[in-house]
């Protein structure tokens, strides 16, 4: 299927459906009773009991099976700032993987303000109707505040997905490949390349994972403390990576180094490099649709493991593994917020679905449709929350 | 079936199915094609198209048949100010009832403020995502000026089912009573119980719609123009109303009129003022669960057509009759407002499903689950959009 097939194919189905997702009613209204149950008088009764115990919310409304998906369309997909009526198919595209992976019910909003104190504010105001907030597409810096502040002020799970979620499944498929190239998490060498909201992410999640030696590397080259240019997020990066306090290009970071995380663009890494890292290097190469290299170059660089974003290559890191699950688990656990020690749970799961036996270098992460993920992951973040 | 009976069965309901309503795929998503066809890559082709033409969000979205239904739980049926968790239970019924009866996909959103500000800003920052707002159950004043703050600064149709839903019902059974008692709009006296926001809307919907004499009563009496102690959307109303300046109590305002309109308090209706009303005096008694007065104590004292709110009387005061049919109509006519000439054109269509054959005192409206209600209002208030 040529990708002009793809997205003819996506034109037809949003026009063939009007959109992808159905509110219906889970409960039968065909007769008088029917309605005096569901609606007035007998709805007066559950709202009464509600009224004097707020918890019974999540008994006896949506709240407790319902999560927003909240974008104000800054910063779509590959497509950049294109505001909140075009952002809608992809959240309307993320509603129907909620409800197929992990029968979460999940609702767009898209919201018509990229100032981040509205976002806040709006937020908050609707927060009532949800068990959960997952934060889609909206750009950084702005998206770290407005994470930061929704996670302090609310009481339910708030989660950025472009932070977080890439994040979790690239450890997950670390977790496995450290099986395959016999290396600790405390000796790996990681470069990530791209300084944005998913690799700073990724950066704090490996070295909460206990991985000790991470590098950043965005377009001006090697992020490193002390220089005096960095945007405030990179100056706060830098203080807990690149202890070596190396300064250079992409090619300086990678020597001698044994995992390559590219979020950055296409091509951004070439062969040559690969040949200067240590033994057995892993590529995640995942600039989506064109990765930073292609996997059959990077193996003949020498490349141990290559992982892409595309599903038509090996080891595909691709979100969908770690966000069902995530909100499943925690909304099963009625956590009130997903902690790093969550996510890092979360990609434990992943990795754990891949058996030692199946573990080869083109199979480090399971497929999205593998039977089970989002029930594994699920299991795995409720044990994670804390008591 | 006993109220008690009524409240069980609605608690047991909402703790099975743990709210009313789920939100499904329309489309299938069982393989890597189907994923790149709902999802990325193709979706970005969806939202490309949107980016270059917003108009395309309706018809490449859920936009075009998704309403929110909106409270900030401050006038929660009979039950007051109980807060979102608590008026959740209402919403979800609110929108199991639109999915049933004109196949309007809505969603309920709660808020965390009552600030009437923040009210209006909120619903604004949410409003991309929807065809059309439906506001419920918010107190009056503020509800008069979020719904036409909003009716102004949107574009998409805003509409305070709680003033205007009733109203519009009542209007399609008094059309249907003149024909039965022989007067016509611009002689029939009307006597509207009730200053709050549905008697408010009732007023301006009859004189609206061609009545001339309308007098509207408080718990204080008459409201009459010139009284300077009333409250400011009260003297409004008293500028176009009562134009004999009769001043005292409901049992003053009746004498001499034709109908009574109650959207007051059980039992504010006593049997002894309706032998002073006119020839064949119609009473709509629509407080709830107890009306003004019952039915069988009114027709012995002379009432030759009675309305209420219940389902266990003749003639029921439904705005489910109305709110289905009248979104569906403007979402098919792409209408930026609901205007009051469509909300007379839905009354009209809602009196028009009872034939002349048909009509007769006990028989004056349509029973809820009367097939094609939606259908006909919808066509009644698409035709009434302005081009």
């Amino acid at each position: 299927m040529s990708n002009k097939d793809v997205k003819e194919l996506a034109i037809e189905q949003a026009k063939t459906f009007g959109g992808k997702l159905e509110v219906v009613s889970k409960v039968t209204i065909e007769s008088r009773e029917d309605l005096s149950i569901a609606y007035t008088p007998g709805v007066a009764a559950v709202s009464s009991a509600i009224h004097e115990n707020k918890e019974l919310a999540y008994e006896l409304t949506t709240k407790k099976n319902t999560v927003a998906v909240v974008s104000d369309g800054s910063a779509v997909l590959g497509l950049g700032n294109i505001g909140p009526e075009a952002a809608m198919p992809v959240m309307e595209g993320k509603a129907a993987l909620f409800k197929r992976f992990a029968n979460v019910d999940s609702i767009p909003i898209v919201l018509d303000t990229q100032d981040t104190e509205e976002i806040i504010q709006t937020v908050k105001a609707i927060a009532p109707t949800f068990g959960g907030i997952n934060l889609e597409d909206i750009s950084a810096p702005r998206c770290f505040e407005i994470e930061q502040r929704l996670i302090e002020e609310l009481d339910i799970p708030v989660f950025h997905d472009d932070q977080h979620g890439t994040a979790i499944v690239v450890l997950a498929a670390l977790f496995n490949s450290l099986k395959l190239i016999n290396k600790s998490l405390d000796e790996v060498k990681v470069v990530v390349n791209g300084g944005g909201s998913a690799g700073l992410s990724i950066t704090r999640k490996f070295l909460a994972a206990g991985i000790k030696h991470v590098t950043v590397v965005d377009r001006a080259g090697i992020i490193c403390e002390g220089d005096a240019s960095l945007a405030p997020h990179h100056a706060e990066i830098a203080k807990i990576t690149n202890r070596e306090h190396r300064t250079g290009t992409l090619s300086d970071a990678l020597k001698g180094t044994d995992v390559f995380v590219g979020v950055s663009a296409p091509g951004a890494l070439k062969a040559e490099w690969i040949t200067e890292m240590n033994d057995k290097p892993v590529i995640f190469a995942m600039a989506n649709p064109t990765p930073e290299i292609f996997p059959d170059e990077a193996l003949k660089a020498g490349a141990y493991i290559v992982g892409t974003g595309r599903s038509d290559f090996p080891n595909q890191i691709n979100n969908v593994l770690a966000f069902p699950g995530i909100f499943r688990g925690a909304l099963d656990a009625r956590a009130k917020k997903i902690t790093v020690d969550m996510q890092i749970a979360a990609a434990k799961g992943i990795a754990s679905l891949i058996s030692e036996d199946e573990l080869t270098t083109t199979n480090i992460i399971p497929d999205a449709f593998q039977e089970g993920v989002a029930k594994v992951v699920a299991q795995s973040v409720s044990q994670a929350v804390e008591k």
